[in-house]
C-alpha cells in the first residue's frame, strides 16, 4: 500500500481549519496502518459516554496538528522572512510537519485513559519515538529526507533519529531546541488544536480561543544569548491568556469530568487485571494491534464473566458522594481524607473509589525572567525591552494554585447511605448555618 | 439497569442543539441496550474514510431529532394554541417524541450501507417496529403509557402499538396522520436534524439551512376537508427551498461521493459473502447484536483470507473511470452503457464495479393541487387561499430532474489503462473541439 | 493627512475575514476622504430599518473585497505558480487589490437605492472611475505605479488609467481581460464579499456558501484560443451552485423585501424632489460631499414641511395590498395590472404605489459553449474536454427564470379598504374552491 | 404614530439570538421617537473607528436585553414553577421586558463616550428615568398596566414609576429587589447581550463565553431570610467564570483600547467647548433632539475653524508613547508620573494628552458570606449548604486586582522626539539588561 502513487496533494476537508494539504509524501505515512490505527484511538476516551458529541479521534487532529503548526511557522517566518536561509526554512517546516503528523501515533487505546498500562515505566512518547524509528513510519521519512536532500542540498537531510530527536527534546542545536517549542511547550499547537477540536465535539465554548489574533502575535525573539525563542507581541497578550485559561476550563470541565474520570479508571482497572502481565506489549508492532476496538471488544467478550467488564457494558456506575473544590487547600485535603476515612468505618464492606486529579494551569515561570526556557517572551511596543508573559499578565500571574480535585465515589448500592452520611459531616462541618435559622 | 431511578430530567448537551431535555422515562430508553447501540453505528458508515470528521452515530441524531420534533411541535401549538385540547397536545407531543427516539433503532450495522442485508425483504423500519414492540423498548412506552393515563385521563393511552402504528402510517385518526408529517415527509424533523448534524461533522455547508426561520414559519392548516395539514407561512418559503436544496447538496456532495459508494459497495458484497446465508439474522435480538464493532471485527479476522475484507481494512479501492453527469440524461445513460459494454470488451480479465445512485430531489407534487397528501401547503399573506409550494416556488418546480449518476471504477492494477481507453472514447465523442483548434 | 507616514501593513480586523492586510501604501488610499466616506454609505441603504443588524456600511465591503481578491488570486495562481512570470503575477495581483478598494467609492449616498439621481444618465461606475483618476485617489496609485516599476521593472507600472480601464471592462491585454473576472463576473470577490457579509449582518443564512471550497477550486483554463479563463474544477460546482443560489435568496429575502424596496423609492422620491435639479452634482468633489449622513440631515431638516421626508423620519408607511409570485408569468403580470386598474378605478383619489423588482437569477450562458465569454468553464476529471457550467449543473440550468416581483402599495388611511378589494378580486378569481366548500 | 395598530407580535431577526418577539403594545414603545432614537446612538462611540465592524448601535442591544431577560427569567422559574404565583410570574416578566426595552433610552450620544456631558451630576441613567416617566413612554407603560390589571388583577399594575423604581434600585418589596438583579448585576442581561454583541461586530472572539450553560444554571435561592436571590447550581461555576473574564477581556481589548479611548477624550473635549453650557441640555425633550448624527454634523461644520473638529474629521490622532501595565501598581504608577513630568519638563510647549482606564474585574465580595446582597450564591450538590462564588472560584478569587491603565499621547509633530526621550527613560530603568549584554 505505502506503493500507491499519489502526483499531487491531497486535500482533508477539516471542520475546525478548512481544507488541510497533504504532500504525496507525507500521504504515505496518512495511508500507513500506524496512522489509519488513530482512527480507532478516540481523542476522549470514553468522553463520549458523557458529552455524547466526543466521538472523534486521534485520526483528525494528528492533521489539524500539522496543519497548525505550518501556519504557525509561516506566521512567524512572514515577520522575520530572512531569518533562516530559504532552504531552512523549508527543511525546519518539513521537520515540524513531520512531528505534528506522528506525534501521536504511540498513543495507548482510548489516549490518555490507559497510559499506565505501559509496560516499563514507558509513556506514550517513548512509543511513538519507536515507532518513528521503525517501518513503516521511518521508511517515508528516509524517502523525503531523501528527497530535501536532492532539492535543498546534503544540510538539509530528513532520517527518523533527526524527527524523533527533535520531537524529544534531545537536540541540542538551538534552531532545532527552538523548533520543539511549536510542538512542546505552554503555547504548542499540539494544545491549540485538540483545545478547539474538544470544543467543537464536545459542544462547549470552554476551549475556544482567538486562534487568529494568536497566531497572528507570535514571532521570533532573540535574547542576548542569540538563541531564537517564540515569542509574542504585546498586542497578543490577551490572545494568549485567553489560550491558556481556554485550557484551564477545558480541563475542569471536560477533562476533569467526574463521571469521565470514573470511566477512566474502571477502564485502566480492567486493563490492568486482564491484560497479559496487566500491561501492553512491550514490542510495537504488537503494541500497534491494540486499538480502541480491541481493546472494547475484550470487554464485550468478558461483560458476564467479569463485573469491570459488566459495568462497563452496562454503564452502571460509581455515584460521587463527595468532592473537594477544584483547588484543594491543605485544609480542604484534611478534611476530605477525614471524611473518607469516617465513611470507609462506617461502611466497611462498601468499596469506595477516590480520584485525585490535579494539574498546573499552566507552567510559566512566575519570576520574570525572560531567558528561562520555559518563559513567553513578550516583545513590548514602547520598549526595546522585552519582559515575561507572567510579568505582563496578571490573569497568568494569578492561575497559579494547581487544578486538585479530590473525590469519593459509591457502588451505587450503598450510594443513599453513603450520601446521607456525608451531608451530616459536611453540616457538622458548617454549625453556623445551622445556628443562624434557630 | 431499567430499574435506575432519575427523579429529574437529565440535560444532554449537543453540538447541534445546546441542551437536550430527556425525561426521567424516557432516559429507560436512552439507557437501554438497543438504544446504547447507536452508540456504535455510524450515522454515515464508512464516511469518515473521506470526511475524516464524520465520526458520528446514530445515537446524537435520535437524541436531536427528538429535541427538533419538540420545538417545532411547540411551534406550531403556539401560533393555533386551542387547536387541539391541552391534554392532547401534551399526548401529541409525548408519541412525538418517542417515535424520534426510537426511529432509527432498526438500522443495521453503519447503517443505510448494508441495507440489502435485511432477510424477507424486510427494511431497517420493520426492525425498528418489531424493536419498538419488544421489550425492553415496549416495556417503557407502556410504562409511559401509564403514566399519562394517571395524568390525562384514559383517553391519552400510549403503546407500543401506537407508536409504531403512527411511524409506520398505519394510524387512520386524522390527526395521528398530522404527527406522522413531523417524522416522515419532506419537511419532516429526521431530515432537519440529520442535514445539520452530517454537515458539521463532515465540515461542510453544503447542509444547512435556515432552522430558525424554518420552525418559526411552520403551521396548521385545515383544509376544507377539516383534516390538519403541516403548513408553511409565505415569509417561510425561501427557508422551505433552502432545506430543500440543502438536502440536494448534500446527496451529491457527500451522500453519493464516489469513494463513499464505494465503500459502501465493497462492505455489502463482503458482508453478504461473510453473514450466514448473506443476511442479517431475522430474531431482533440476535440483529442487535450486530453493530458497527460487530462487522468491522469480522472483516478484520478475514483481512488476510478475504479479498473484499483486505480490501477494506487497507483501503485499496478501485479508482474512477468514467462518470455520468449528476442527472444522466436518456442519452448520457445510453453513452455511459456503450462505455462500459466497450471496456468489458477492450479488458475482459478485468472486474469493473458499476454504481448507479439515484435521487429524487424531492417529492412534493409539481400539480398544484393542496389537498395532495404529499403537498407543503404554502398560506400566504395576500389572500385566504393557499397554494401548494411547487406552484409559490421556482427553485422546486424546476428541481424535479432525477439525479442519476452512473459511475464505473476499475480494480487499480487495470486503471492506466481503463482510463487511457475512457479518455480516448470521450475524445471521439467531441470531435468538433479537436477541429476547432486545427 | 495623506503624508502619515507608516512603515508596515496594517491589520484590520474583520469580521468575516480575520485579519485584513492593508500595505502602507494602500493605507494612504482607506486614509483618504473618499475612502473615509463610503463609513458614512449604508451598504444595504435603508434595510437596518427591517433587519436592524444590518447596520453596516461601504468601508468594511471594500476591505473584504480586496482581501477576497487576493485569495482568489493566490489560490488560482497556486495551481499554475508558472502561467505567469514572477513579476506579473506580483503586478496583476497589485492591479487587482487596487480595484478591490476602490471599486465602490462612487456610490451615491445609501448605495443603490439612489442610483437613479446620477445625472447625465451617469451611474456609480461612471463616478469611481472618475473619483480614481482624480486626487487624491489618483496620486496614490501613481506612487504604488512608481513603486513597482522601481521594484519590478519599466512593464510593471500602473497607473489610474490603467486601473479604471480593467475596471471597465476597457483592457483588450488578454491577461487585463483575464484579471477582470475576478472582479466583473458571475462569480466575483464583490459578490463573494457581500453574500457573507449582508448575512451576517442582517442574520440570516441565506448569503452563505461554501466559501472555502469555492476559493480552492477556482483555477485558470486556457482555451483554444490561448486566453487564460478564470474556470472551476468539476469538485466545485456544487460550491458555485450554493454561490448562485445564496446570491438568489439574499434577493429574494432581503435586497428585495417588500418594506426595503419601498424605503428605497420613498428616499429617491424624496431626493428628486429636493436634490437641486433632482440630481448629485456632476462635480466629483461635490458629489464626494453627499454621503447618508448629508441625506438624513436634509431628511430631517425638512420632515416638517415635507411630507416624504415626514413619513421617512417616522416609518409612515404605505402597505403592500398585492403582491405577484416572485417569478411573475406573462398572465400572472396581466393579472397584476388588472388588480392595479381595477384599484385605481374603485378609489381615484388614493396615491398607490408600484413596483416592480426584477432580476435575473445568473447571467451564465445556457448554451454550452465554453468560449462563451459569460460562461463559467468548467474543467472535468475525466475528460481533457471542459464543458460549460451550464451543462454540469442542473440548478443553473433550471434557474433561468428571471426574478419579477410586482407589488402595490397602498397609503395606510386607505388600506383596510382597499386590501378587503384585493381579497375579494383574488377570491373571484379562484371559485373552484368556494364550491369546494359548498 | 403611536396610535398604529398591530394585532400581534412582531418578530425582529437579530444576528445574536435569532427571533426577538415583540408584543403590540411594546411596539408602540419600540415605534416611538425616544427609542428610534437609538438608532443613531452607536453602541461603541467610535470604536468602529477602530474595529471597523463594530458600526451597530443601542437600537439592537435594548432588543436584545429585552430576549434575554425573557429567556433567563424563563429559566429560572421554570426550575421553580410555584415559587411565584402564576400571575406574578407574568406580571414579573412583563416588568422586566420593560426595563430592558428602556434601559438605554437615556444614554447620550455616541453611548458613554460623552456620559460627563450631563448637567447637575445627572447620569444616563436619571435621563433614562425621566424618559421612562415622561410621554409618549410613560403613556404605553400606563396602557400596558391597564391591561395587566384587566387581565390578571388590580396586584399586577404597572406604572412608569415602578418601572423607574426597579430599574434604579428604589423598590423595596423582596421580589422586586431581586427582579432587579436580572438587570443590574455582576451576572445581568445587560451585560450578557453587550458583550456577545460587540463580540460579534468588532469580529473578536474575547466577548463570548457559554451563555446556554449560563442560562440553564441560574436558579433561585432562598436564604434563610427567606429573601429570594439568583443564584447559580455548582455546574454553571465555569461558565459564569467565563463570563467573567469575557467582560474582563473585552475592557482590555476593546473598551479600553487605545485609540478608542483618545476618540472618546477628543469628543468630550470638543463638545465641552460647543455645547452650550458644555453640557446637554437639561429638558429631556430637548435632550432627545441630540444623537450621534447631530454630533457629527456639528463636528463636520466646525472642522475648519476647531482643531478639536478638524482632527476628529480627519482622524488626526495623538500618539501613545508610553502606558503602563494594565493593572498598574503603586510602584509603576510612580514610574508613570514621573515620566510624565519628565517629558513635561523636556517638551514644554507640547500639548500631551493623559488617560487613565481603570475598572474593577468584578465587583463580586471576596469574602464568603452568601448573605451579601452582591454575592452569587452557589448552589452546590453535596450539601445542602450554598456557598458564595468567591469561595468557589479560583478565577473571581484571584481576579481582583483592578485595571489600571495610563497612557501618554502626545501630538503626532512631537512623536518622534518624545518616543525617543521615553525609551531612553525605559532603557534607563532596566541597566541591567544593557549590562548583561555587555
Amino acid at each position: 500500500m505505502l506503493s500507491r502513487l499519489r502526483e499531487k496533494s491531497v486535500e482533508f476537508r477539516d471542520p475546525l481549519h478548512g481544507f488541510i494539504e497533504v504532500s504525496p509524501l507525507e500521504m504515505k505515512i496518512v495511508d500507513s496502518p500506524p496512522f489509519q490505527r488513530l482512527r480507532s484511538v478516540h481523542q476522549l476516551a470514553l468522553t463520549h459516554l458523557v458529552y455524547h458529541g466526543a466521538e472523534h479521534t486521534r485520526f483528525g487532529h494528528s492533521l489539524g496538528t500539522m496543519h497548525l503548526v505550518t501556519r504557525v511557522f509561516k506566521a512567524v517566518i512572514a515577520k522575520r522572512p530572512s531569518y533562516f536561509k530559504p532552504e531552512q526554512t523549508r527543511w525546519y517546516l518539513q521537520i515540524l510537519r513531520l512531528i505534528a503528523l506522528t506525534h501521536d501515533l504511540g498513543h495507548a487505546p482510548f489516549s490518555h485513559a490507559s497510559g499506565s498500562l505501559f509496560p516499563d515505566k514507558q509513556d506514550h512518547e517513548d512509543y511513538t519515538e519507536q515507532i518513528i524509528k521503525s517501518p513503516p513510519i521511518a521508511d517515508v521519512i528516509t524517502e523525503i529526507g531523501e528527497q530535501l536532500v536532492k532539492e535543498l542540498g546534503v544540510d538539509c537531510n530528513i532520517t527518523p533519529d533527526l524527527v524523533a530527536g527533535v520531537y524529544r527534546g534531545k537536540a541540542t542545536n538551538p534552531h532545532l531546541i527552538f523548533l520543539r517549542k511549536f510542538m512542546d511547550s505552554e503555547l504548542d499547537c499540539d494544545k491549540m488544536d485538540y483545545l478547539l477540536r474538544d470544543s467543537y465535539y464536545c459542544g462547549v465554548q470552554y476551549g475556544k480561543y482567538d486562534l487568529d489574533r494568536l497566531v497572528e502575535s507570535l514571532m521570533i525573539y532573540e535574547g542576548e544569548d542569540k538563541m531564537p525563542r517564540l515569542a509574542i507581541g504585546v498586542g497578543g497578550v490577551h490572545a494568549v491568556e485567553g489560550f491558556i485559561l481556554a485550557r484551564y476550563f477545558m480541563f475542569l470541565q471536560v477533562y476533569f469530568h467526574k463521571t469521565r474520570r470514573l470511566y477512566d479508571k474502571m477502564l485502566t482497572d480492567f486493563l490492568t487485571e486482564n491484560l497479559p502481565g496487566g500491561k501492553y506489549p512491550k514490542d510495537v508492532r504488537k503494541f500497534l494491534s491494540w486499538d480502541d476496538q480491541k481493546v472494547w471488544s475484550l470487554i464485550l467478550q468478558n461483560q458476564e464473566s467479569n463485573q469491570r467488564a459488566g459495568n462497563l457494558c452496562n454503564r452502571i456506575l460509581s455515584r460521587l458522594v463527595y468532592e473537594s473544590p477544584p483547588h484543594s487547600t491543605n485544609d480542604q485535603r484534611r478534611q476530605f481524607n477525614l471524611i473518607l476515612n469516617l465513611l470507609k468505618k462506617k461502611f466497611p464492606e462498601v468499596d469506595f473509589y477516590t480520584d485525585g486529579a490535579d494539574k498546573l494551569p499552566h507552567k510559566l515561570p512566575s519570576r520574570y525572567n525572560v531567558d528561562d526556557e520555559k518563559a513567553i517572551v513578550v516583545v513590548r511596543n514602547f520598549t526595546s525591552v522585552p519582559v515575561s508573559l507572567s510579568e505582563q499578565s496578571e490573569v497568568i500571574k494569578s492561575l497559579t494554585t494547581p487544578i486538585n480535585i479530590l473525590r469519593i465515589y459509591s457502588p451505587g448500592s450503598a450510594y443513599e447511605a453513603a450520601k446521607d452520611y456525608v451531608d451530616s459531616l459536611v453540616k457538622d462541618m458548617n454549625p453556623s448555618t445551622k445556628n443562624g435559622s434557630e
